[in-house]
């Protein structure tokens, strides 16, 4: 495994760190500037809505995640990544809702050597 | 417009005429061996699954599909791009589905200079 695919993986781990906590500052750090995330069923959105969404309904949620980098190819200053997600967000009010599936996501090097995501294309299906 | 954006540009033109016509060869000689396809549901596939689709249920339909390339990004031999479609699909029978959404799809450059595409994350919903 190169530095590239390394730093790429902890990327990863500080992402599910953050996520977990809640800790969206930590998380639009990790983005690009213009950073989109293409989900089904509606528009492409970027860092402002993502920041809306954890300061409005996911608002002291619990995330938990298990994720596998299934594969990570690295290309310049642009890497690609597929993802295996398996998510629980538990809200304050005690529900928990399930998901489960894949992400493919484009990575970013900066002039400083980190590794930001840039796209992010999310294929999970809520579990019953 | 350089002319790396503009090859994976007539990809994408020649794609659309391949799968109008439903011509599966086509098709399969534009993509990377070990191409990955992601969509919502189901496990990722390659091209024994998409041949045996083309093979299957989509023989003798007729396609139609409205794109645009609204992003297209290249690092060395890598490319990724965003796309918008709108598709109907007619099978002989004469019914008719539409989906739209997005794509996010990854090409990779050949030795030959030839950009197929090697990774698709598939984000459309039926339309009603």
């Amino acid at each position: 495994m190169n530095n590239d695919e390394q730093a790429i993986r902890t990327w990863l781990d500080d992402w599910l760190r953050a996520s977990a906590k809640g800790d969206s500052e930590t998380m639009l750090a990790m983005l690009t500037d213009d950073m989109v995330f293409l989900v089904t069923g509606q528009p492409p959105f970027g860092r402002k809505e993502f920041k809306a969404a954890w300061d409005g309904p996911m608002k002291g949620a619990h995330v938990e995640c298990k994720a596998e980098l299934e594969e990570c190819t690295v290309s310049g200053n642009m890497a690609c990544t597929r993802t295996r997600l398996r998510v629980v967000i538990t809200t304050p009010d005690g529900k928990a809702s399930r998901a489960s599936g894949y992400t493919l996501s484009v990575f970013r090097k900066q002039l400083d050597g980190r590794w930001l995501l840039a796209r992010d294309a999310n294929l999970l299906t809520p579990e019953e």
